[in-house]
């Protein structure tokens, strides 16, 4: 096999063996094909793309090109759940202990990521005391004893996915399903467990700005979950405005309370509900997803699910307390009120904007060596549809550097379109796959 | 401007400005440009193309990356004359003192490059004391004295294409017109002459298979020639089998003495006579390619070609007696005949596979740093449409390497194919291009 030989092959459009797929990968994460005919070759993917046999090769030799991590010490069928991002999405502190207080299985890894605030893990962060850094068997000893644990991922889970996703990402090859599908679940595969719910982010704020290009992302991956042995469902919903009312590290680590509590919005409420149902589901402790998410309801009505983080947290080393004293959470040194300057209806809340406004204030990095500032972020008092007046609050900026607070807030305030009419309510929840 | 966003730029089919091709080209000239976004940005646009002004563009770039050649001192419009390349394609040493004698001026550049046989200078090399390595100020006053030089690329032509073309070469980024055209024509366009005639082959033994493709190419290059402001001409010739009969280095100076003595075969004398008229038309010596060619005819016929040839070689340091003793060219220690195995007509003659074959006696380079035997090759005795009987002699190989002979006459012998039926006659000259 040659590599320039798997390069045109795949130019001219023709369908790769597997094993031509593999000494690709292998030999890339090798080191003995060069960074320039990877990147000839990612590109000729994303211009010939690839089949589901094809993409399903690609996905499995980028899985077993690190650790693949061993759960069969914990009991039951473990659930992976993946959200592809968005703005103000902290499902995974609600969904975790929801799905748990069911009996769900969660063994979780998450990233800390680049982006408009840190990663799961950099929220969890936010607690005192929280630890993520943790031992493989402590980790396993902790979902045994307290059915949820959620740690960094570990070093070696993936690297070819590492190596070639820092690739694409300078050379312009990220936009192709075949290669997003394999980077997301080469890693939720490798990462040890029964079946994987994955939420696909549509809208502005994602990745993904169409229903149909999220639905054709998610059939993929669901399809190339199932083929791989693991059941696998997905979730489209949107990400046109932010998910919930705050972004920022402590600030969802606050509002995920305030929905186990039952007073969160109902946004994040609902998806979260609707999340952790199919995770019954999928665990087999449902008979169908309609019994799951009652059973989810069920566990955030009666405080179980709250009950759960607080055992979570406490198991990692956090302090449970917060759920009670939002105070002992990091807290910025300034605030900026972001005020409506006419009357009318929301009609655009731009979730993209508001993720940049928030990476501004010091809660999101932009290169992997940059500091998180877990205090900083953005509460939004409106949301699309609501009906204002001139001088209202639209949304509250944290931070602890007025100057970065202060160009937040304008690009937070070029956020929000406020007209005479209130735009058509969007559906949140749009479709579910995998159920047929 | 950024390097990633002019890939996705050209990955998304949109047209690069003059400074955005500029930057590409000169950061990666200048090692700014790292080679894995080149050849990202190189499948970019092999995928998604680029149109006549940003071929212009990328080929000016790429001219202009090292020197440019200044031939004012020489009088006269000079003429370039470039092919695409073939097997057997002794043309600029018949051509040249052709158009020389009828007083256009010849400074023309050549490579040594790799393939079937050695270039122009290898060629010119089995001259006994021809030197090709000459000083530029020597190099014009040879052109000025006895109207044509041919020597070696000098170091800094288009390093651009250099390094573009290495990387082209491992990538899979070779077969785009835009790209062929800018590699040709920046180096052509540096070298100085007022006029450029290319000669693009078509058939099996070339890079294009269809006249269809070398069509394509061929009006693309004479549009990039004219629109850089050199008039620029193109000639579509037939490469289906080897031009002439020999293959090699000195066995083709040996046929391109015969040609000048007007005893040489009939193909490569008409299409010299073509070349060699149409470089007399475009040098302004005769009104239309008509007058110039039947001008190139006489020169032949007259021996004043042959008289050009001499003085050319004695100028550059080569004996001119090899044109009375052939045995003054190296010759080589062992020779094999390869011979029908049926009667009937030669219905095929593979220039290809005599071309590898060639290669194979020692003529031609693998490896830029491979030795050429100048003595090797090999002389077709019968051509597409000849009839054969069992035993005649198809071709004679010489080398100095009798087991590397033995192997080369195996391959040689499959170039041939004998059937019953005489083939359709090829025509040799198909079509020129840019006389409009």
């Amino acid at each position: 096999m040659n590599t320039v030989d798997i390069i045109i092959k795949k130019r001219n459009g023709v369908k790769l063996a597997p094993e031509e797929i593999k000494y690709m990968v292998e030999g890339y994460t090798a080191g003995n094909i060069p960074d320039y005919q990877m990147s000839a070759f990612l590109m000729a993917v994303y211009f010939s793309g690839m089949d589901r046999e094809e993409t399903v090769s690609l996905t499995e030799y980028m899985r077993v090109s690190g650790d693949v991590v061993d759960l069969s010490r914990i009991k039951g069928i473990k659930v992976d759940k993946h959200s592809t991002g968005g703005v103000g999405d902290k499902t995974t502190l609600v969904v975790g202990p929801l799905a748990a207080a069911c009996g769900v299985p969660v063994a979780k890894m998450s990233g800390r990521g680049l982006g408009f605030t840190g990663g799961t893990i950099d929220k969890l962060e936010s607690i005192p005391g929280f630890q993520t850094a943790v031992e493989e068997c402590e980790f396993i000893n902790q979902v045994n004893e307290r059915g949820i644990a959620v740690i960094g991922q570990t070093g070696h889970i993936a690297p070819a996915d590492k190596k070639i996703y820092a690739l694409r990402d300078v050379t312009g090859t990220v936009e192709n399903l075949s290669l997003i599908t394999s980077s997301i679940m080469s890693k939720k595969l490798a990462a040890g467990s029964d079946a994987i719910l994955l939420d696909v982010k549509c809208g502005s704020g994602a990745f993904m700005k169409t229903v149909e290009e999220a639905e054709k992302l998610g059939r993929l991956m669901v399809d190339i979950g199932n083929d791989s042995g693991k059941k696998t469902m997905a979730v489209i919903s949107d990400m046109e405005q932010p998910l919930g009312r705050a972004v920022g590290n402590s600030l969802e680590v606050s509002e995920a309370i305030d929905v186990l509590q039952g007073r969160g919005p109902a946004d994040i409420t609902e998806l979260s509900v609707q999340l952790a149902g199919m995770m019954i589901y999928l665990s087999g402790l449902a008979g169908n997803i309609a019994e799951g998410v009652e059973k989810a309801a069920a566990a955030l009505q009666s405080g179980r699910g709250l009950e759960k983080f607080r055992s979570f947290v406490e198991g990692q080393g956090g302090d449970p307390e917060i759920t009670r004293s939002r105070e002992l959470l990091p807290q910025a040194a300034h605030s900026m009120e972001v005020k409506a300057e006419r009357d009318g209806f929301i009609t655009t809340l731009d979730a993209m904007k508001i993720g940049l406004a928030s990476q501004h204030t010091g809660a999101g990095r932009q290169r992997k060596e940059d500091q998180v500032d877990l205090s900083a972020g953005i509460v939004l008092h409106q949301k699309l549809g609501d009906s204002v007046s001139r001088g209202d609050v639209l949304c509250v900026l944290y931070g602890n550097d007025q100057t970065k607070l202060r160009l937040a807030a304008e690009e937070a305030l070029a956020a929000f379109e406020i007209g005479d009419n209130a735009p058509e309510k969007r559906k949140l929840i749009i479709k579910t796959i995998g159920d047929e």
